[in-house]
């Protein structure tokens, strides 16, 4: 298809267009003539990855371009390429507070005890190589700092329900029919879907709390 | 306790408690002298969570004293001190896309569907009054507009698993011991908690993919 066509089909204004492609988020068309290139369906599902990056997403450009390259690593094996992928992405991390060297060394007894009990055995091999990981240690040590009582009974029915979540979020990748397209779902499903997510949380948390206590 | 007690025992600087006075975040102490003032054990408990706020979760002052404001409501019920202290808090969209009109009308209809479905009868009632609802909305509405498959048989299992997560969520709530103290870790769970589950998540699709498809 033609430039026009793909803005059409996407939804994005050729000059958005264009920009994709100088920045290099979205890959040239073929040349067809000296002026004109042309499409392909694949041009159409990257450029709705670039939206859900940097539109809906906020992601910085060039963070989105380090996404990509990963996304489009096909030497990879499958749980590498996804977790290059979703490593580049912006981590979702509470600031951390100044001298909390003592919490940091609890809060990582305390992960390192939770990953334990929830038999994820495979975390903890990846351990603190994995952005995630080191997110959940300052995560912790953040409440641990502020004293609150957090103990590992307590995370454990979190960590398996979440356990519970990534299983049908990989569920839902295998129906997907290659594993280019896996990556790319996975990618927009933790930018769209993580706020996602968060509101349900949110909302069954009043939902419950009318049932227990009334408006 | 005097100032520097506070200080010491919070480990928040005298210059950061003293401006969290004057932006009125934290109640005046009880004059003692004309240059001195005491400080309870509620000024402590109040200190963590404006710290919650502030420093570890990057809320605006004036969000933060909004926030605060229904914390100190008690002429409220339990569930509407809890929800408008809640609701008060930044939302976690994405952002909406333009020219998605139909989008939104198609999301807000799956959603009712979704919530029937899930039998929250209570958040139906309180519909788009909630931000959640309609960060749910936002959120369906760019997934679609992005031309996500998105169906409620896909959604079910997330709104069942965040519903459980809910019930442990209010379950540690009811352990403690004033609405007081329930709303304030109410506030700081959501601040301090949501990044902590979605970094659980991330780590637990890798712990999932490693276990289906090796390193």
């Amino acid at each position: 298809m033609r430039l026009s066509e793909l803005s059409e089909r996407s939804g994005v204004s050729t000059a958005t267009i264009k920009y994709y492609l100088r920045e290099k988020l979205l890959p040239p068309g073929r040349r067809v003539s000296a002026t004109q290139a042309e499409y392909s369906e694949e041009h159409l599902r990257r450029l709705r990855l670039v939206r859900a990056l940097i539109q809906a997403g906020r992601v910085p450009v060039a963070t989105a371009r380090e996404v990509l390259r990963h996304v489009d690593d096909d030497s990879l094996s499958r749980t590498m390429r996804l977790g290059a992928a979703l490593w580049a992405l912006p981590q979702t991390n509470p600031e951390p507070l100044d001298g909390s060297d003592a919490e940091t060394a609890a809060a990582t007894q305390q992960l390192e005890e939770l990953l334990s009990r929830l038999g994820w055995s495979k975390a903890q091999e990846i351990g603190s190589l994995s952005p995630s990981y080191q997110s959940l240690v300052t995560g912790l040590a953040t409440l641990l700092r502020l004293g609150f009582p957090i103990t590992v009974d307590l995370l454990l029915p979190y960590g398996q329900k979440m356990h519970e979540v990534a299983e049908s979020d990989l569920d839902l990748l295998e129906t997907l029919p290659s594993d280019g397209e896996r990556v790319e779902w996975a990618v927009a499903s933790t930018m769209l879907f993580e706020p996602f997510l968060i509101s349900l949380r949110r909302l069954a948390q009043q939902e419950e709390s009318a049932r227990r206590y009334g408006y």
